[in-house]
């Protein structure tokens, strides 16, 4: 199953304005900010103690993100002034790359002497970075310096870690190397970077093996047992999925039943207990980590942009690899294309959430009156940085890649799926697929293709669905032979509801509508949020309304306003109620009106 | 306005078998634990560096509350061997109290030269401890040596602070000695002490006055303004709630209209907007405080003990003091005893809770797994002693004295207010209140009274009461004129709401009947309580039985049970319940039987 956006072309809709804004807007201002802070000129590797703009260890994956996305938008569109920038930290990469092979700008100028000795300082994390980069480098322009650079690098870490075991670790805190190796091999056809990549996979949480450094067995960096013993999702959100990834890379690579199945287990149980309803994963800022099932605070959500990023990564590498290859793979890309992974970037483009949560009650943070300490909340308003950026990067190689998950080509059976919705063109080989549509605006999919087409029912129409043309059902996809025809989902805001077990929402519900998960804020609901009710019978009655401002749809609906009766604290029970129009508006754009309260699930009445 | 155990008889019911066991069992457990811990040998002081039992600053406060307790039941049943333990500690502070007339455990043997150097360090609190200990103990036996070493104390403080301002502080960081202060003046009909109340009431948040040192204008300790300018409630609970108790004692001797104003509007910001159901305070363990307006959320409450019982105190003596003694400051002195403050000691008598949560989920515990940071959560199980175990004492003084609370002595008007219900007796000069009841089992109370009554109508009764003999309205009161009558108020269970401010609790309920505030627990509810329903059609239907083990009603009643239909994390909203019946047991008995799930606030349906 190949899926790769080079083949696609995103022609209009929602995902176009969205990595139109990228490549006209994020993709600079993302660029100017790390160059403000100093990480790009870090590369020159001139930084020495008493300067200013200290180079942290994550700084090199921060910019090799960036320089991925930059070579995603000139895989399309020529831009001088971009690729300027890219071939400038190329150089600098050339010029300061060791005649080993190693380059990390950190272990460089700060602590030369520290090369591999601590698994958490990120290091194979930033050479995976720039591995991805050059491989997308090179498929945008077809030029192999950086590649090269980069096959240099990844020579000599095999040879450190495979062969001479002189670092002081086996795997890495952070994974991303191991998706950075598949790459590398898909890229090149090197089987070498494919035995690396599973050298540091089979490797992990393994200490049976002689003459290596014991592993650190945490939960945390999912280090705490061997790759087909992890059957539940744990420790770092962004991590566990990087990891999880590579592992369907591996399966899909050897078609391995036992760790294909070990992936779905990760996947259901990431999907199935431990996901926010907006895609959104990680439920503790306490190691940016998964919890127990059914956790999900709202308040305190953590869900990194990173995180939900990782998903989609996870979902369409499970779709790739799972030879029984369900919709619910690209329904969870969808549900976090749409909602938890794009909430991290404002409407202009510009500023980025690296939380995101579900909830926000400004109140809550005046509740410490003694001053003397206080709680940890997410932030209210998108930024420009972060001191840890990785989340304005990797939006900002997301969206000119969104291709990625918009089509799948079986080569077996000279077919084509058709993941996500939007006016677009597949062709690869001669198999071509062309979509006419307004999704997500309109339920309407028009589709002319030459080869057999699959096209996803996307779970949320809940079987609802119609199609002019004859079609078989396989996984939750429709099939249907080479033609012209156009599948219709109904499109209509429906109220959904929590897993009992997650108690924190029980009595409550979201309000969705196509892959758009909905939330309230303040501004449209009388300045306040937390005391409204979604009316169960007056659903039907929602209007939708494309809305220029949020570029999606808002939805207005009947709905109940809980008032107190009297001023008592407490008094029997005897709820009164007013009559309001709800005004929802697509989670995703919640926070770029001011700061103010805002929610995801409403008490239901 | 008189309020005075010493003329109250508890003869029967629910608070007399609270008190034996005190008497019993709390009383010795308390001294056993303070005697293990070494406490109560810390009053030899001959501790020196090195020695195990190092003693803190607040071990004297613990040690003398509990005489006090003992005190209280010294008054109403002789106990020699009880007697001699509080006579060789009087010894100890005899022996050990300075030429000056100082005492302080912590200062004499660990801190020699820190006396009054530390505002927060809980001297002058220990003090007024010791002085409430022993008026305590000269009101119960006559003996007036305790007395006598606690008025040189008195003089040597008064001498320190308004006559040399030798201290390096003006006012304690946490109240208690002015409370006591106005007892020695209340006990020793000595004008002194309430001058020197004064002086610290007076000087609180005040940086007016020459020649004193600066205060530390904080709001943790409520010095942020002058006592007058205090119109929220803020900062540390216990102490506030002493500062405010004071203030109404103050208010009530001098009479002055604009501190009664501020006693009265202090009092509406707790029991109106910063009170939990169950009449606990303090919503935060940071700074073991109040925060903002209706934040009160369940599982994080901190309610300590000491906090309800403050409150007790605080309505009472605004009971004593308004001129407009509204029943709500006996509804609420009501409120807390049966449940916020009973809810600090285990059934057995030996056990006791510091905080007092709404809600246990014992899996909440185990949601961090990367096992680097925890979170912090009210234990799930009472202990014997604690670090700081101020509340064990303040419930061996509060349970022997409860009759403080159940009678008001008017001696303009000759009439007696009947506050508390429960088989008891009244007598001071010729007045004589007798009532016959078995409240809060059942609502019919049967006074017989030699003046005119005010019986209190409960709040809680919603006005749902009758009497078989003539009376007007006042307050909240229902007056009679002498004779014997029979007052009944309808006890049947109900569900109440909180303010919709409170959102947390929208779309909740809680279960009181009479007095009694309900939770479910675990055991009683398959094991399960954060799934279960109220079902507002079916409380009528709710039945209460007497339970031996509790000493109280329980309730059950037809409920509800949400149920997932599927394993589906999210799917569209469509709610499937089945009937179950809710075991209800009352709040104050939680935590009796083992560690288990807990909830106040159940759903709606």
């Amino acid at each position: 199953m190949l899926t790769d956006h080079r083949y696609v072309k995103i022609t209009g809709g929602y995902w176009q304005k969205k990595a139109a804004l990228n490549r006209d807007v994020t993709i600079k201002a993302v660029y100017d900010r790390f160059f403000e802070s100093g990480r790009i000129e870090a590369f020159r590797c001139d930084w020495k103690e008493g300067m200013p703009n200290k180079p942290h260890i994550f700084w090199d994956s921060d910019v090799a993100k960036w320089m991925e996305g930059a070579a995603y938008i000139l895989e399309r569109d020529a831009d001088p002034e971009l690729e300027a920038k890219v071939e400038a930290i190329i150089d600098e990469i050339e010029k300061n790359q060791g005649e080993d092979g190693y380059f990390n700008v950190y272990y460089t100028v700060v602590e030369p002497k520290g090369r591999f000795t601590n698994r958490d300082c990120h290091e194979l994390y930033c050479a995976g970075h720039l591995m991805e980069a050059a491989c997308a480098y090179y498929n945008a322009t077809g030029r192999d310096r950086f590649l090269g650079l980069m096959e240099k690098y990844a020579d000599y870490i095999a040879r450190v870690f495979m062969i001479d075991h002189s670092a002081a670790f086996n795997t890495p805190g952070h994974k991303e190397i191991e998706l950075a190796l598949y790459k590398m091999y898909e890229t090149t056809g090197k089987e070498k970077y494919f035995e690396l990549m599973k050298y540091f996979l089979e490797t992990r949480g393994r200490q049976d093996i002689p003459g290596l450094p014991q592993e650190d067995l945490s939960r945390q960096i999912q280090s705490h047992a061997p790759i087909r013993e992890q059957r539940e999702a744990i420790g770092h959100s962004v991590r566990a999925m990087y990891l999880y990834s590579a592992m369907a890379d591996l399966a899909r690579e050897t078609g391995e039943e036992e760790l294909l199945s070990v992936c779905r287990e990760l996947f259901t149980d990431v999907t199935q207990r431990k996901m926010y309803v907006t895609g959104g994963i990680g439920s503790t800022r306490h190691g940016e980590a998964f919890t127990v099932a059914y956790d999900l605070p709202n308040a305190h959500a953590y869900t990194e942009t990173c995180a939900s990023i990782g998903l989609i990564f996870f979902a369409n590498r499970m779709f790739r690899a799972d030879p029984a290859r369900t919709s619910r793979y690209a329904d969870i890309a969808e549900l976090a294309m749409y909602n938890g992974a794009l909430s991290g970037l404002s409407l202009d483009g510009e500023q980025f959430f690296y939380e995101n949560p579900l909830e926000i009650r400004l109140r809550d943070r005046t509740r410490l009156t003694n001053g003397s300490e206080q709680e940890k909340y997410p932030i209210t308003q998108r930024v420009r940085l972060f001191g840890c950026s990785c989340c304005p990067p990797n939006l900002t190689r997301l969206l000119p890649a969104i291709g990625d998950y918009f089509y799948g080509f079986d080569e077996k059976e000279g077919a084509v799926y058709v993941n996500q919705f939007g006016e677009s063109e597949f062709s690869y080989g001669g198999a071509k697929v062309v979509q006419t549509t307004d999704y997500p605006l309109d339920g309407a999919v028009k589709i002319a293709s030459n080869v057999p087409v699959y096209v996803r029912i996307p779970g949320w129409c809940g079987g609802l669905f119609r199609a002019d043309k004859a079609h078989t059902f396989e996984n939750g996809y429709a099939r249907f032979e080479p033609g012209e025809f156009t599948v219709t989902f109904e499109l209509k805001p429906q109220l959904i509801a929590a897993n009992v077990n997650a108690v924190n929402d029980i009595g409550r519900a979201v309000l969705r509508c196509g892959p758009f998960i909905y939330c309230a804020e303040a501004p449209d609901n009388g300045g306040e949020v937390h005391t409204l009710f979604f009316d169960r019978t007056a659903v039907a009655a929602a209007k939708t309304e494309y809305s220029e401002y949020f570029g999606a749809p808002v939805v207005t609906l009947p709905g109940l306003r809980i008032k107190n009766k009297t001023d008592a604290l407490y008094a029997p029970l005897d709820e009164q109620y007013e009559q309001v129009t709800l005004k929802m508006i697509p989670y995703a754009a919640f926070a770029n009106r001011g700061e103010c309260d805002m929610l995801v699930y409403l008490n239901v009445r």
